[in-house]
């Protein structure tokens, strides 16, 4: 039982009490973005799966392929998030698995989404889930571990990138993998470009089946063999499961993804590409990540256009992708496309053939552990947000209310790598002030965030001396405002009142494991007064 | 010291006395091609392999590549023979490495060509490289290993799928993997596709980035980051060395890929399409393998001819992949393409852009240990040997003289694999009988061996009793002959007189491991007598 009444605490680097230790697992504190080694010494070496008969492997059924790879209590299964909230198939295997009746695992998906949380839950309750290695939980699932009632253990919220290293490092140890194919051959050659459940890419799960001691694929697209490509080699993968439906395609890729047509985040948006280019960013061979949420695609829209001014060519664009960066490929303003995930049905059917667009291993894009990411050659990257404070330090797990309720995703990874990390907030949102003094959670360290773009002002990091210095002989626009953070807090406080507490119990509920596999925060339980408030999500962020 | 006298001896499956164990290392004598499980528990885990700087991992000097990896005497390296004779990776590391007064290596490629012959048997006379774990020798070094007189420990030789399984399991632990790139960025994401010494594909490589704890690619193509395709994936790779040529186009690309016009050869390519076809193998939707001999190249040809002639279309065909293969590929007689190798030019082209040819990991195309590949999924195979014997046995290791002198390659993984076995052999080369009472070494065993075709005659192993059945029914033309193999034995004696054992000596020189890890034959050093001998080679097996 995490509760704080036995844990030693320890401040980290940024001022953060967190544990020396919890449950026997002894813990290291957050000690700046590129200090921490790896504490193992080697990679987690998986089961050597030997498979007697390698001319077919397709199991009638889910739950003979469950009992052929021997998953038993207290084991820990994992998924990947590619068919997001039209992912069929963590619900199939955890009704499959309750009722097998197998207890006590720890589910340790790549990221959570709302149609499967009526599922997650019911398994937490009957005792089928016993521990979450997230990613992330968001509604009624984050509002389940927020409450500290359900779960022993505190939940791991990991970036990609720290996910990626955990798994490499035998922190998470997968003993069976569960992977959605859009399309798969008998011996489970797997892609995700063919099919009707087709979503891009399944480069999230390339990891777990490094490193699983067994997979299950699960597929509606049975192929001849062999499947080509071979995104997920047969080598890796032990049985293969046919079935009607993996995927709602409607939900799969995204509807949500729309330009903002608020005039407050359109004004962030275009800010954030001038203050951008005022700082010498916005150049010939420049690389950038922006996401899919309202503000970073009307970023996207508005760099586009300047870069067409401008008469220059973006090197690469990555992360998740939409068809606003397909449309920069296609037109020659970025010469290409790397994909975390595929956000849109544009994006899917240009994966299919366009050799400028690739996925990459989640590893490659963002472990630091590895030995080498496209993090680090990032340019630009331009993040949101639930509030940052005047260290610079970004929250992006809980919201004001202490509630876990968004993923952290890539936030930690690509702030820590890119050359010029912009958070772009509203300065408030309803009666909650997103500039704040001390972020509720830290995810994502001060240090490794340069400019908050607001849209009543701009504060740039004081550490960053050069981005000062460089904006000091800039034309600013007179309708931009450069200001420091303190007065970013000050004016949003002005509007709502200073920021209330949380109100926190004693347990810890959740660890923020920053990339390097420290701990940078914690999250503690809420008392259920606040859960309302939990109800709140910013469609700016995803 | 291997010497024979102080080894425990017990016989094999096959009949074969290996030694129990060697060196204090236990060995498992061989057992049957799919009987053997897993030794290990567990794959190996490299180290976690943490590089501080990851925006540029170019380093200047190969030296100083090595330094900082921290290459030190007794360590095992490794290399891939993607350029094939044309190779000038390997030659310039042990030449730095000699230089820098490293010793005592272990050298774990996964092949070796004539280039690299005085510089391997000058590494090996010096000390620099103490112990062999093949792969192949052939040639100068192949009589080196087979004179007992400079290698401590038996080399290990194994075919491409036994070296794949030994690196999983920790069999060989490779410390620093050099990899000859192509195309390279600052990262080290490598492709084989572009530039000057494209060699169509890397894929023996992916094993050891996998599983070496420290990888060095070496290029004379650095490109703009991102290298795409990223066939190897930055995160695998510590540092990138940039020099002036790492291979002779001229040589990568086989210079001596005709088909045979031997008569003599022709006939037995040509029966061997027969026989497949009588057996009723040459159907719609098969999948071949052949090599790029003389032999193969032929039995390739009448395959397209007859294919066409019977209107049906292949799946698809694997292995080194000639512009035989992509004629067939693009006029629509075989579906896809799977290439271990790349042997020419047209071949190396066609993998640039043609989404039907794509190339695999090693470990999908033949580890037993593995959870799938390709080779299980084989009709037809077509292989040489330099002995057959009554046991349908294949040698593919060492000439009749005892000396190491021929690759194994795919021969015993794609044999256990395949649905139907052929082996193609002269009945006699030189004053040497090739089919033999009894084979000198064994590399492949008779129970994966179905057919043997020679130009006098064609046997049908007999455990294929359902071969033997359906030829029953069948109409063999009138100048092919089915015969037993004694037959074909006695016919080949009948010319060349018995075959004469070698001139043993009392040392183990080389293990011969079957796929599975296991000892399926032993080689001993031969005496000096014989030595001449071996400068014979067959030109039409590779």
């Amino acid at each position: 039982m995490a509760d704080t009444g036995e844990v030693e605490w320890v401040e980290n680097q940024i001022g953060r009490l967190v544990p020396r230790s919890i449950n026997g697992e002894e813990l290291t504190p957050y000690c700046g973005p590129f200090n921490a080694v790896p504490r193992n010494d080697r990679k987690h070496g998986p089961r050597l799966g030997y498979i007697a008969d390698q001319t077919s492997e397709v199991i009638a059924t889910l739950g003979a392929a469950i009992e052929k790879v021997g998953l038993k209590d207290g084991m820990t299964i994992s998924f990947h998030h590619h068919f997001r909230n039209g992912d069929m198939v963590m619900n199939m295997v955890l009704h499959e698995i309750q009722k097998m009746g197998i207890r006590n695992l720890t589910l340790a998906p790549t990221s959570t989404f709302q149609c499967q949380e009526d599922m997650i839950i019911k398994c937490i309750k009957d005792g089928t889930i016993a521990h979450i290695e997230g990613g992330s939980a968001r509604g009624e699932f984050g509002r389940l571990v927020s409450s500290g009632k359900y779960l022993d253990k505190p939940m791991k919220i990991r970036s990609h990138g720290g996910r990626v290293r955990a798994v490499e490092a035998g922190d998470i140890k997968i003993d069976v993998a569960f992977v959605g194919a859009p399309s798969a051959d008998e011996l489970g050659n797997l892609n995700a470009i063919n099919g009707p459940s087709a979503c891009g890419t399944i480069n999230f799960a390339y990891v777990d089946v490094n490193f699983a001691d067994h997979v299950i694929a699960i597929t509606d697209n049975l192929v001849e063999y062999p499947n080509f490509p071979m995104s997920i080699s047969q080598e890796k993968v032990d049985y293969v499961v046919v079935v009607d439906k993996i995927g709602d395609p409607s939900k799969i890729a995204s509807g949500e993804l729309r330009v903002t047509n608020s005039p407050t985040r359109l004004k962030i948006a275009k800010d954030t590409v001038t203050i951008s280019d005022l700082l010498g960013y916005v150049k010939d061979g420049m690389n950038f990540q922006a996401g899919a949420g309202g503000i970073s695609l009307a970023f996207n829209e508005y760099l586009h256009k300047l870069i067409k001014k401008k008469g220059i060519t973006a090197g690469w664009a990555q992360g998740g992708t939409t068809k606003f960066l397909v449309d920069m490929l296609k037109d020659g303003t970025v010469k290409k496309l790397i994909t975390g995930q595929a956000f849109d049905m544009v994006a899917i059917e240009n994966m299919k053939n366009n050799p400028n667009h690739v996925d990459l291993p989640i590893g490659a894009y963002a472990n630091i552990h590895g030995k080498g990411c496209t993090v680090n050659k990032l340019d630009v990257v331009v993040l949101g947000a639930t509030e940052v404070d005047l260290d610079f330090n970004a929250n992006t797990a809980t919201m004001s209310t202490g509630i876990i309720a968004e993923p952290v995703g890539g936030h930690s990874d690509t702030a820590a790598g890119a050359s010029l990390t912009i958070v772009t907030v509203p300065l408030f949102r309803g009666r909650f002030p997103v500039v704040v003094k001390r972020c509720t959670t830290v995810v994502t360290p001060g240090e490794t965030v340069d400019v908050v773009v607001t849209e009543r002002g701009i504060a740039i990091n004081p550490r960053r001396m050069d981005l000062l210095e460089k904006l000091k002989h800039a034309k600013v626009p007179k309708e931009m405002r450069i200001c420091t953070i303190e007065e970013l807090n000050r004016m949003a406080t002005d509007i709502t009142g200073s920021k209330v507490e949380p109100n926190w119990g004693n347990k810890i509920v959740a660890l923020i494991e920053y990339r390097d596999g420290t701990i940078i925060d914690v999250v503690r339980d809420v008392v259920p007064k606040y859960y309302d408030d939990a109800v709140y999500v910013d469609k700016d962020r995803e």
